[in-house]
């Protein structure tokens, strides 16, 4: 499992647990089924000189360096105490998947976490997977369109929906407290194919076709165990095409993630990110509650709307982001700011008052999405794919939204027309696997 | 019209043609209608002080700074011999836009076409649209999603569909021989949401907000006049992800493009690209038609093929993107190679050789595609968005399509769905607009 080539990086917590636990736990038989020779799906596999990382080592060297991708110093560390992608500053790109299992079997889902734990580790440090990239006969274990691309910050987050815990694996025991699809808030118009799944996995890069390579070869390995429900890709401006790196701004016009707390005071995401052992999933200590929504703005109304209404919506300016009656866009809100005639300077139904009283925090990870054209209504389907990670729904995203939903100025332009939460395991320790602390 | 601040660069031919025609051209009533204030669309225009360009001499300089664009080397100009965005080297995203006129009047489509030309040359040029960005009470004529960011390599490029030419306009004595829609291939499975169109924008830029941004406004701006009838999102590796600069892969794990044309060749895009005078239709003198088909991949079914038949398919090694029998990606087609029994090397019915025979070329700049999940099939709704240019669709984009449709290999792994083609006005020049030889 040495690397070949002085440029491609080794990650030795990548390798060894997951080449220990494919060895042992997975059969010639089962190799064969996943390598597409039954018409199944994809291979990837242990023993028997199928094995995704043994075989690595057969590759010659050449070949190895023309089929590995380029690790470099934008990797992300996949093995950690906490899982990336959560705190990691956000890349520029989205591609998240929500899948559903078609297993009952628990060994199963176990099995397809094992897979998911090696190829992540390896995607995240710019390794193809698996060792039929170069064997004729069989279909490459690598889809090849990631080849010779940087890990370009690669994140791979997963998390299990509340459906994980129905009647088929026995786990309903270990279901947190209160962990359940969201509540119908007003104004939702959810739409099926936007909701929920057993599985959620955020994949997060610097570079499109990166993530997308990430997602497609989960999807592949899951085959036989799990489909993807739906997927959504996401964008935020490129870190090339905004360098000083400042909040970037919504489809609205307007900087999104000012309020986000500070991802390097370990006390406030202790207080506002990290689960603890409290509400009787101790397997989640470590782990965060992602609540992902699809916000759909209708961008042709906001389009057509004063500059003052979009400011009185916010509660910011739109240039700066700042506060209205403050300067700087990291200005505290001063919620008891009233102008000459004694209205308050920021509305009572604006959307950063409403998101900011009562001291509800919680980390947004936002990106905006485009889907084309809406062709029932001939209009831009665009908006914003909304996550959020928090220690606790309930008191943080449920708590606000229902605030949010009942009054925010800002439903007039906007609907929430897909829901998810999911449930996002605390960080893959060295010889362990994603899920191993619930399983 | 001169810059406030240094860091801004000024198109002093952007500015000038476009701000005499929209003064001479577009009455205080007319941009009234524009400005949504009787409830339509967008303000853009002329006299009055609603001026897009001479507003700009209104705003105080600290506020233009702050709302302006950032400009850069990264800037591609828009009045040139020919349009940009077709043999300038492939951006990193696209965002194409098929719009269908709904007015009937000559003078609306011109109108339109002016107000285009303004807003490509500013938005190209990293400024912001209009004159209401700090303007409380009216809409603000930017958007404002791509404040701050740079220019991106954002090139914008016009071209007119068949119908265009229909009775609507009385312009069907101008419609070029033959330009029209695509005969049908064996094998097409056209969506009718994935076709045709008035007219076809296509919008490259190395950062996806910026290219949908605009294409946001330029809709904005058409409102009245035009609608989308189709919108398409795509995406390369990017730059940071591949600083190489090599030739990017599609979704099948293949390079794509290997095969283009030098497109710093002057003869060669006078043989290829550039379309002459001699089709009956003067006015596309130094323009080039661009055929654009959405082609969707059956990722599920590639991905279970051995890498033999899929190296078959293409005539050419993944790996390393070379024919088969050679080494070097650019090294030349030997269709006479054979192997130890006798059989072409490279295969009689392989993508390469089909594509590369007969002498023909054409200049492809293609993107990938994701679209989530097709909910008939439950499988990922991803491919290729292709786009070529020509100088004559029918030698060339037809020949060749013909050919693959009836034997190409790479057939049982894709579908087309979608097709458009458009005649792409020649550049414009300083003191003009878009289509000004066609009207």
């Amino acid at each position: 499992m040495e690397p070949n080539s002085s440029n491609i990086r080794s990650n030795q917590d990548a390798a060894s647990p997951a080449q220990g636990l494919l060895s042992k736990k997975i059969s010639r038989r089962e190799v064969l089924k996943y390598a597409g020779i039954g018409g199944i799906g994809l291979l990837l596999g242990g023993s028997g000189g199928y094995g995704l990382l043994a075989a690595q080592e057969k590759l010659s060297p050449s070949s190895k360096k023309n089929h590995d991708r380029v690790a470099s110093m934008e990797q992300i560390p996949f093995y950690d105490q906490h899982q990336a992608g959560i705190i990691t500053p956000a890349q520029n790109f989205l591609c998240f998947a929500s899948f559903d299992l078609t297993t009952n079997s628990l060994s199963e889902v176990r099995k397809l976490f094992q897979l998911w734990t090696e190829s992540a580790s390896l995607m995240t440090s710019g390794q193809m997977l698996g060792n039929t990239n170069n064997s004729q006969n069989l279909p490459p274990s690598d889809t090849g369109e990631a080849a010779g691309l940087t890990t370009s910050k690669l994140t791979i987050t997963f998390g299990v929906g509340p459906s994980f815990f129905d009647s088929r694996y026995g786990l309903s025991s270990k279901k947190p407290a209160s962990f359940d699809e969201l509540p119908s808030f007003r104004g939702d118009a959810l739409l099926p194919e936007w909701c929920g799944g057993d599985i959620g996995v955020q994949v997060c890069a610097d570079d499109m076709q990166v993530a997308f390579h990430a997602v497609r070869n989960l999807a592949r390995i899951a085959r036989g165990t799990a489909v993807m429900r739906w997927m959504q890709e996401g964008f935020q401006r490129s870190s090339t095409a905004d360098p000083s790196g400042g909040t970037p701004r919504n489809l609205l016009g307007f900087k999104d993630g000012t309020g986000n707390p500070d991802t390097h005071d370990k006390q406030a995401m202790n207080e506002i990110v990290w689960a603890r052992a409290d509400n009787g999933a101790n397997w989640m200590q470590g782990g965060s509650y992602m609540v992902a929504r699809r916000i759909r703005m209708r961008i042709e109304i906001w389009d057509r709307s004063p500059l003052s209404d979009q400011e009185q919506t916010f509660g910011r300016y739109r240039d700066s982001g700042a506060p209205i009656g403050s300067k700087d866009e990291f200005a505290p809100l001063d919620l008891e700011a009233k102008d000459s005639s004694g209205k308050p300077l920021i509305p009572l139904n604006s959307h950063s008052r409403l998101a900011h009283t009562d001291g509800i925090k919680m980390l947004r990870r936002a990106y905006s999405y485009t889907g084309g054209i809406d062709a029932k209504t001939g209009q831009l389907d665009a908006g914003l794919f909304f996550i959020c990670y928090q220690k606790d729904i309930q008191k943080q995203f449920i708590s606000m939204q229902q605030k949010l939903a009942a009054s925010d100025k800002l439903n007039e332009y906007i609907v929430h027309v897909g829901s998810a939460v999911f449930a996002c395991f605390p960080g893959v320790r060295q010889g362990g696997y994603i899920g191993d602390t619930l399983f």
